[in-house]
């Protein structure tokens, strides 16, 4: 009768106190091996934790979030959700956002959809608290951002002057000047015949800024800018992928014997190049230098390692939604944070001799 | 006065017919542009698309589809959310969630939360129709999940014979059958060393069941298997990350100079087991075969290409939908679908001479 009693006990009665005297320490030390507080040791944080597992014991506090939660919510309304530039970035969100006792609601947006007409309707359907937009365009949207009446953030999208800036906050890098970086660089190293995969030129997003840093940098340098030498994504692949990246270079390659450096707008499209390249029978750097944008952890771990830019995807994460909370709980009106990225100089280029 | 008027008007009044007309086109012409059916041009779609885009047209069934899916919610529960094998997935979902006219929240789940217990809180609390638990492991779940009152199903996570089949539907692929299918084949090609990159041995997930089916593929080639080829992930990195494989092959290489192949049970570790071998000065296949599995974009752009198990993921995705929807419908009560997997032989193993 006594063992029939404990299969019925549900296993989430256990409690952070059980666990403590289980692990024969305080309950103060549990939570810090919960929380990954740097005041423990390795020894016995593996060792709770593992005592944790063992007895699936699930934290309170993650239920009890759950519960206040329920009507607070924020939407993150994505471009090209399977672009790996964002997971970081949606990890972040999600955890910033639970830490707030909010909840958090994912919403693709189609390719040819309006972010904004979207989000005018989530926010009536959701009653949501504010909403964050992640990649995508917005030029001639200030008519319909007025039809937002919640807080609203742009992070790491192709934000141009176009756009009144008393409508909305944003966090972003600067991507002329970043790609204008790079291109510099790569002028720097003695390449004078660069070509850009970049977005296509009816576009207007990250890609458009990108490219007008590149050419900036190219009449810094006295190079004639040359029409053959924009390697425009296709608009019938996914943008900003690997296969857009590869079907560009695999087409452009041959037709451009004289570049020596490509720039890929983002570091996805640049192993799509790399491929290209290699199954052309050349060699990177040897044959092409090729540069991405991003500094996604791939472009570390790809043979050769990419030369990129790298944006700060966690910090800008974490600033998106500082600012977002800021401006629900009425402390800021709009805010436009510009993030310094990091050009990462790697073996995928090298000096033209 | 009259441009006043025009400056007010909403843009997105616009309507199909008005595009219809613009584009000298029948209404019937501009659905189908949008909804890339094939019976139209590519050069008249493009034409078609660019009206859209220039015009800021919103197709008005996107309004409508969110307006009736007020209620009807879906949640997505995921562990390991910035495991790129999962992106093309949460795509799937959030499209054909949206096409039976639901909704979609996804919900991060921390390496250390039941996500059984998050799952029973979600329930109550957004009224949910139903759930999918993507990844994460399920032993002992059975008395847990008899508390979540909407239909669920686990996919591609490690289910294990210990968990009663009756109390849940699954897809996924045989992560025992499969495994043991790339084993062979590394035996095959003559290599007797193999180390494997696996889950740490107190877990129950797809890494321990891949662990088994790479046990019994060495059995029954005769080859006694060693402790010291079992290279278990850290658990203070991220699982089956590219850190982790990295971190792992730099500790584990040079005390094991006699393997000749490396076998990850996901093509992120492979990658960064590459990576590490590539800093050791030695290279891949020539010094060392390495397999991944998963199947993800990056194993065929890698250089070299990744020997890897291919899942079909977007099949694996839209069947979890589609069973799903059969269990709120009512039309089944529980399936398990086991989706064949393809072993994929490229540049990244070799046979040993």
């Amino acid at each position: 009768m006594k063992q029939r009693t404990m299969i019925d006990q549900k296993p989430d009665k256990i409690t952070i106190t059980d666990i403590a005297r289980m692990c024969g320490v305080g309950v103060t030390t549990v939570s810090r091996a919960m929380n990954n507080h740097p005041d423990i040791s390795e020894e016995t944080k593996a060792m709770i934790m593992q005592v944790i597992r063992d007895n699936h014991y699930v934290p309170n506090n993650s239920a009890r979030n759950l519960k206040r939660s329920a009507s607070k919510t924020i939407a993150v309304l994505i471009k090209g959700i399977t672009n790996p530039f964002f997971n970081h970035m949606i990890k972040v969100f999600e955890k910033e956002i639970q830490k707030n006792k909010y909840s958090f609601i994912l919403h693709r947006v189609d390719e040819n959809q309006d972010e904004v007409e979207v989000a005018i309707e989530l926010e009536k359907e959701k009653r949501l608290k504010g909403i964050v937009f992640l990649g995508g365009q917005f030029s001639h949207a200030n008519e319909k951002f007025k039809q937002i009446t919640v807080p609203f953030i742009l992070s790491t999208g192709g934000v141009t002057s176009e756009v009144g800036s008393e409508n909305y906050s944003s966090v972003s890098v600067d991507d002329f000047k970043e790609s204008y970086k790079m291109v510099d660089y790569l002028c720097g190293l003695g390449h004078r015949k660069i070509a850009i995969i970049t977005s296509p030129p009816d576009h207007v997003d990250v890609g458009t800024l990108r490219f007008e840093g590149y050419l900036k940098a190219l009449e810094d340098h006295g190079i004639t800018f040359r029409e053959e030498w924009a390697w425009y994504m296709r608009e019938d692949i996914e943008g900003f992928s690997m296969d857009n990246g590869y079907a560009v270079t695999k087409h452009r390659l041959s037709a451009n014997p004289d570049v020596t450096a490509i720039f890929a707008v983002a570091d996805s499209l640049a192993i799509g190049a790399c491929k290209a390249i290699f199954e052309d029978g050349k060699r990177v750097p040897e044959d092409y230098s090729v540069a991405g944008y991003d500094g996604l952890d791939i472009s570390f771990y790809y043979n050769p390692s990419l030369t990129t830019i790298r944006q700060p995807v966690e910090e800008m994460a974490e600033e998106t939604i500082r600012i977002l909370f800021d401006m629900i709980h009425k402390k800021v009106k709009h805010t436009h944070r510009i993030f310094p990225a990091e050009l990462l100089a790697r073996a995928s280029t090298r000096p033209l001799l």
